[in-house]
């Protein structure tokens, strides 16, 4: 792409592409404030499961700097991670990934940043092994031809770092020869299917629809997808699939129209200390991201931006090291 | 309501309530040409399948008198109003009341506007039998507490004239006191739920929530409604259902759930002369109504207007003269 890089570190500050503004504004951020990350990731300009996950690392190396440049204690340095970890509440990754760089911090500025880089690292190889193996999984599960697919938001180059999750499968169909078209849903309320995931599968030259969120079912019923392709913000210990808000109702239409409905995401998504969709927090955000313009004034909403899809609606999930089919939640990670 | 009516015959004219523009601007529309409601009603300024019929009927007592007015001969009638009849595809009230007050012409200009007239005054009526009826099943069904009703698109005082049909069934619950909540799609892409069932309900007093249309299944998935209760555009003689894109997923999440999913239309819905839902022409409508402004120029849309859920996943049809449960669709329709 001709465009700026998602998230890189540069000269100890992150610098990321603005989510908010595309598909009609290239812009970069420069953040050189654990403010101006939190910030960022709040209002969803930093966005999706496994690249939060890496802009969670790059923050903690962000505050052991400015923890230097403004001589904050011990304590204070804890809380602004925290503040880190804590910014959305729903995707596991960022916490995740917090946590696993600022273990680092006894040992010294040099190593947290090497640590938040390799993470970086990993996460872009992982998102290739991720869309190679669950491209192979969909071409043995519908057969060889040229695969329609469903997706709902964005799960691209822009949400993580490489080929992404379940867009990269997508990719990997492409590169294949395998892909037909793909269905993309706009994913209200912020629209990242329409504005992000089109733009994406625009620049790769793959062919796509955008279809209104409340159309996936239908869309699905009546033959015109081979299967349905999704990311997560976490997966439950007993394989319940955390998603952005809108992803159950597709699992309900695969389930009944007999297509798979595959879950693409890192390991790091998967989260053994959570036992079931039932525990997984689900961000609630502002009525006005639903209510402002179309709705009368003080019209309340209920903003959900995620939702859980149960583990016996899931064909399969994929991640860098394996395969889960449904039905095989009781074996534990491969290390 | 201080509003003006949503659609009446004054002067040999039709005075309709331009539905675009609601909530933020109450504007009506003085129509007094074929054209003039061919482009309201395609542009959705007059819309709601019950109100499409009303229109239609009156929008034979408009041609004609533009036939007296401009001179033209039967045929160029007959065109005229076949224009009307053809405005939309998907409701059949469209083209069942322009049938019936076409039928008629050979009367004279007089019978044709009393038997639009009586299109009017029936429809008030009905709407009112079909939210007392549609009231008492689900208190029947679902307990005599407050019911939390969820729903979708507008089927209220704008659709129809009266009461409504889903939205006249809850207004029969809340006279009644035994409402809760409503939990309100936002109905993109037009958004009839945020602009006009929000609108309705605020001015009924009657507490609701606006949910983003991929969120309702989960909602329902969630308990947070007691019942589904929607309109439909036409109903096939097998009990199929064409409804608002988004109507679908409902039904599954409802059926999945184990609540009753009900569909609140007049008997003028019902089409005996289609089989079944896979007969029932389905309105593809312009991209841009999505793909504007969020997508990249050039994006491609699948826009269909209104979906097809099947029978069996439909609790009950509910109706001025009838309630049908799941099943009973092999009895033929009362006189």
């Amino acid at each position: 792409m001709d465009t700026p890089d998602v998230l890189t570190w540069r000269d100890g500050h992150i610098e990321a592409l603005d989510q908010t503004a595309l598909p009609h504004q290239v812009r970069v951020l420069r953040i050189a404030t654990v403010d101006q990350l939190v910030e960022a990731i709040t209002r969803l300009a930093i966005r999706g499961a496994p690249l939060l996950g890496a802009a969670g690392a790059l923050g903690v190396a962000l505050a052991v700097r400015q923890a230097g440049r403004e001589g904050w204690d011990g304590q204070r340095l804890d809380a602004e991670i925290k503040r880190i970890a804590d910014a959305r509440p729903t995707a596991v990754n960022l916490r995740r990934e917090v946590s696993a760089v600022a273990a680092r911090i006894p040992q010294g500025r040099q190593a947290v940043e090497d640590a938040a880089l390799a993470v970086m690292d990993f996460a872009a190889t992982a998102s290739r092994q991720i869309s190679l193996r669950g491209a192979a999984y969909l071409r043995d599960t519908c057969g060889r031809g040229r695969l329609r697919v469903h997706t709902h938001c964005n799960t691209g180059s822009l949400a993580c770092l490489g080929w992404g999750t379940a867009l990269g499968v997508i990719r990997a169909l492409h590169e294949a020869g395998a892909l037909g078209h793909v269905i993309v849903d706009e994913t209200r309320p912020l629209l990242q299917g329409a504005r992000l995931t089109c733009w994406e599968l625009g620049q790769l030259g793959i062919e796509h629809r955008l279809a209104c969120d409340g159309a996936g079912p239908f869309l699905i019923s009546q033959g015109l997808a081979d299967a349905v392709v999704v990311g997560a913000d976490r997966v439950a210990a007993n394989g319940d699939v955390a998603n952005k808000i809108g992803t159950y109702g597709l699992a309900l239409a695969a389930h009944r129209a007999g297509i798979p409905f595959l879950v693409a995401v890192p390991e790091s998504t998967i989260d053994e200390a959570t036992p079931s969709g039932s525990a997984i927090p689900l961000e609630r955000r502002p009525d006005e991201e639903i209510t402002v313009p179309a709705a009368p004034a003080g019209t309340h909403a209920l903003n959900f931006a995620f939702d859980v899809t149960p583990a016996e609606l899931v064909s399969a999930v994929v991640t860098e090291k394996r395969l889960i089919p449904n039905g095989q939640w009781l074996t534990r990670p491969v290390s």
